[in-house]
């Protein structure tokens, strides 16, 4: 048995979360619908304070009621939920324990101290993260608080959605991008519940296809190692928590190519004056390749993140 | 004598524009506050149809009684006004000529025409470019809409403000960039006619500062030539009407340098994830220099676009 989340735990998150995030906005473009003929919104969450969505599954989290004495939170993560875990633990006034490997960004990594968390290096890998994860909870006193496979950081997640149906219920389809499912799930939980009628859609990097094909397999498989997509929110395997839920209640799972992933953060880019990480082009992508939706219908997009190193930027060179 | 708008005006532009142009969201970072020490909202008009605040001006000009049988509008502009002015007519079942210096952008010249707007080409300067206006008057019946020395363009531009004010009344001070004066002279119209108490303050590059010493001197003074600012959008004169409301209605003109503009802009990009125009950088420079607005107060800034020529960002190559 394993705990998993209702759309009631999505509705009392964003009661929690009111004030404590960006209510981010939904954004449409006359010039983009023209492009792939059909009408489009986007749910800003790069606009979310930190730059991703993850702030809210954290704040989420954090914010339920605590065992008695309980002084800290840990997890292991080099990008936005590590970050998004320490911001939330200090406006708490938790501690924060981060456990991250040591070929991690620097920059992303000065972002997470800076944020008042203490980091834990540790050897690249999930064994070898893990493995340290436990030592710190053999140190400290501390709940672990998942990127992904744990029932408040989805209904957390979920509520991007709920604020999104909650607006424009005339939504066909809702599509967001999928690597741990944190975000695809309580998508999916916030969908059904609300009663909304779209279809909800998860689009991941070909290079990282274990959930569309878990997804169409009925069976949960993993990646092998870190794959070589760009989209580096992308790269892990698909959480048994979030399988569970998007095997029920999810539409679709489909996947795009690196060179669409690519255009598509290009085309936010210079059309829509956004900034979207590689992971938040996927949904685009599959857009730009008319495979969301058919002509006349309206598709939303989760966009769930902006958190660009633009040294790394695939199609710009930083000049500086 | 000139017509000068009032803020009824602006009032009816904004009855006039409801669903023609975006009603663009208003935006906050936490990490942009504590950078500056004060709490700073943006007014995303980069996120406007098309990519800037023209639209409003445009619109609304086009949207008013016409002469009975007038069929055209036309302008000068090689920039976001003649785009404007293009989706505008065509969205009223108007034609709409265009004259552009020969030496203008290709890339803004396929962008107007694209909208259905016939482009005149003419030599470079302000006195080719109004020559070649007169004989497009000659040959066609035409109505002239002015980038910004135009009583309804100037309401229409208010109307940004007047949303920005009516959603937080809270503003301390409400800062725009000026070049012609057509958003500056529009916000301080909407600012005063809805009683707010925030200054209003324009920012213009120091190498095209003719507003600023038209402001603090008494006289109206215009550039010579075309200063060579990154700021291609604040390169011309402030008007006549511009500045007629300006000397009335704005509490203070201030310039920033190039490399401050230059800074803003990535830092916009990098933090708040909004590719934004090197002329709306131009305001946040001077927030950056902590020149806007004191400690502990709300500053507003309209961000006036986001129409950036990627290869030629000054931050950053464009690989492909």
């Amino acid at each position: 048995m394993i705990d998993l989340p209702q759309f009631a735990d999505v509705t009392a998150a964003a009661q929690r979360l009111r004030g404590k995030v960006a209510a981010t906005p939904v954004l449409g473009f006359p010039a983009f619908d023209a492009r792939v003929g059909r009408r489009v919104l986007f749910k800003c969450e790069n606009l979310q304070w930190g730059g991703a969505f993850k702030l809210r599954g954290a704040v989420n989290a954090v914010g339920l009621p605590r065992r008695a004495g309980l002084q800290a939170v840990a997890t292991h993560s080099s990008g936005n939920h590590g970050a998004a875990l320490a911001r939330a633990a200090r406006a708490a006034g938790l501690r924060c324990l981060v456990v991250v490997p040591v070929d991690a960004s620097p920059v992303k990594l000065a972002a997470i101290e800076s944020l008042g968390a203490e980091l834990v290096r540790c050897e690249p890998g999930l064994a070898a993260r893990e493995a340290a994860l436990a030592e710190v909870l053999r140190r400290v006193d501390a709940e672990v608080v998942h990127p992904f496979d744990d029932a408040r950081v989805i209904a957390g997640q979920g509520t991007a959605a709920l604020e999104f149906l909650q607006a424009h219920p005339e939504l066909d389809v809702l599509a967001t991008p999928v690597g741990g499912g944190g975000l695809l799930s309580g998508t999916a939980l916030a969908a059904r519940g609300c009663g909304a009628h779209c279809r909800v859609v998860g689009v991941e990097p070909a290079l990282a296809d274990d959930t569309c094909r878990s997804f169409h397999g009925g069976v949960r498989v993993g990646v092998v190692g870190s794959p070589p997509t760009i989209a580096d929110g992308l790269r892990g395997s698909v959480g048994e928590r979030p399988y569970a839920i998007l095997r029920a209640a999810v539409d679709d799972v489909i996947t795009v190519d690196e060179a669409a992933i690519v255009r598509a953060m290009r085309v936010m880019l210079e059309d829509c004056k956004l900034l979207i990480e590689p992971s938040s082009a996927v949904p685009v992508a599959a857009l730009l390749d008319g495979r969301l939706g058919a002509a006349g219908e309206t598709v939303g997009v989760v966009i769930s993140g902006g958190n660009v190193d633009l040294s790394q930027c695939p199609f710009l060179s930083a000049r500086q």
